[in-house]
C-alpha cells in the first residue's frame, strides 16, 4: 500500500521495549478538563504529558528549558508519536517515564512512557523529535554547553 | 539502535508522498488560545484537527460519528502521529485534508494533511490508528452496514 | 457575606437581558476534545469561542487583532465571567454572539452570548474586560485610530 | 448602563479582599501548552486550574469528586467567573488556595485565588458556582452524607 505509515505495522504486536533506567519519572494526575466524553484521558492530553516529561527531564541535568529559550534557542517539536494502550480516568495518578534517545546539536529524540501509578501498567509510549532553531525559527545548532548538559547521564 | 522509532528515520528525507484526491478538505483558522510563547499554533493542537477532520469525513459519509457512538460502537485512537513542516500562526487559515486509509469491521486509519490556505504548501502530515469498541472499551467489531457507509468513496 | 462575589447573587434570576442588534455571529461545532466525561462541552471551552468572537469582531472592523499586536499593543484579559445555562454536546452546532460593550483607549468590555443553532436558545453568556497594554505588558492607551475602528458601529 | 456586568464595576478598584485561612493550597507549574503568544498563560487555563482546586479540595475532605460521580452525583457549573492580575510564564510554580464559600445541598460555590510561590503575589482570583444535577443533568440535591462532608472544616 502506497503511503503507508510505518509505524501502523506494529499495531498487533506486543514487541514493544520498554524503556530501561536510567529514565526521569514524574507523577501527575488526571485533569477532569483532560478527559472526553468516553470517560477517559483525550489522546491529546498525552502529547502535553510528554512536554511536562522534556520540561523536567532538562531541569534535572540543570538547564531548565526556559533558560535554553532565554538564550535565543528553541528545539521545536517536528515529530510526535504516541501508541495508546490502556485509557486514563479522571483523577487517576499515573506516571510520566522520560529519556533522551538522541542528542546532537541539531536534533534531540525523547522517548516516553505513561504507567498507572498502583502498578507500572503500561498506558501508553511515544516519542517527540526536535530540531533546534533560533528565535526567527530558522535552524541553528545548540551551543556545545547545553548539548553537553543535555546529555550528561541521567544517573549523577 | 534498539528501541529505535521506526519514523524517526524519515526524519530528514523528503519522501513523503501527498494525499491524491479523493480526499475531504476543512477550513479552519488558528485561534489565539491555540498558540504557544513561540508564537505559532501548539504540537498538540494538531492531534484536535485531525479530529475535525475524522468528524467531518463521517459526516461527509452520511454517518455522523455520534451516530456510531449512539449505537454504542466506538473507534477509540491506538495511535497519532504528526510530521510538523512549517508553523502556524494566529489568525492563519489553514486546511485539513482526510482520507480514510484502511477500514475494516476492526480497525481504521485516517491519513491527513494540514496545509495553508493561501498557497497550499505543506504545514504537517499525520495518521491515527483506531480500534473498534463498545461502550465499556471491549474490542468489538462495527456493524458491517457503519463499515460499508464509512469505506464508501469520498466522490459520491 | 464578606468577600461574596457580587454576580452569585443573580444565579436564581431569569433577569438577563439578551443581546440587541447589532452584534456579530459566528457559526461553530462542538469538537470532541472539548467534551469532558459528563458528555458535554467542558466549562473552559467557552473562552476559548468568547476569544473567537472577538477575533472576528475585530476582523468584521478591519482591524484584524493580529493586526493591533502588530503594531505593538495588545488587549489582555483582566476579567472572564460566564454563566452556563444549558449544556452543549459534541457535534452540536452552536452560534456565538458577541458585542462590544465599551471602548476607550485603555479599556475594551466584550459582551457574549452562546446559543444554539437550531432554535436559537441561550446556552450561555458572559463578558471579558480587556485593559491596552503595550509589548511590555505596561498599560499603554490604544492609537486612537484603532481605537475609532473598533467602535464604529456594526452595522455598516 | 443596560446589561452591564456587575462585576466590571470593581475594575478599577483595589478593594479585594484576600481568602482567609483555612483554605487549601496546591502548588503546581505553568506547562508550555498553557502559554499564548503573548508569552503568559493563557486566561483559560486558570479555569482548568480552579477545578484541580476543588479536585483537591473534596479529595481533602475524605470524598473524591469522582467518587460523588459514582454515586449518580454532579456539581455542574453554572458560574465561572476570574480576575486576573498579573501574568504567569511558562515552568513558573504557583500555588492554587481554595475555599468553599457556601454549600447546601443544592447548590455549592468555591473561591479561588491564584499566587505566585515565591512571594506568594496574588496573581488571580475567582469563583465558581455549581448546582447539584444527577446523571440527566437534573437539578438534584446532594445526599446529606456528602453536603456534611463537604462542609466539614478543612482544619481537622
Amino acid at each position: 500500500m502506497k503511503n503507508s505509515p510505518n509505524s501502523a505495522s506494529c499495531l498487533n504486536k506486543e514487541s514493544y521495549l520498554p524503556l530501561t533506567p536510567p529514565y526521569l519519572e514524574i507523577e501527575e494526575r488526571v485533569r477532569y478538563s483532560e478527559t472526553d466524553q468516553m470517560g477517559v484521558a483525550h489522546n491529546k492530553g498525552y502529547f502535553e504529558w510528554f512536554e511536562i516529561g522534556r520540561t523536567e527531564y532538562c531541569r534535572k541535568k540543570q538547564i531548565p528549558y526556559k533558560d535554553i529559550e532565554a538564550r535565543g534557542h528553541a528545539l521545536v517539536v517536528v515529530e510526535a508519536f504516541c501508541r495508546y494502550r490502556k485509557p486514563l480516568r479522571y483523577d487517576q495518578p499515573f506516571l510520566i517515564r522520560v529519556a533522551l534517545q538522541e542528542m546532537t546539536p541539531k536534533k534531540a529524540v525523547f522517548r516516553y512512557e505513561i504507567r498507572t501509578k498502583d502498578d507500572r501498567a503500561l498506558v501508553a509510549h511515544g516519542y517527540t523529535t526536535h530540531i533546534a532553531v533560533n528565535k526567527k525559527g530558522e535552524v541553528c545548532p545548540l551551543p556545545e554547553d547545553l548539548v553537553e548538559k543535555i546529555k550528561r547521564p541521567l544517573a549523577d
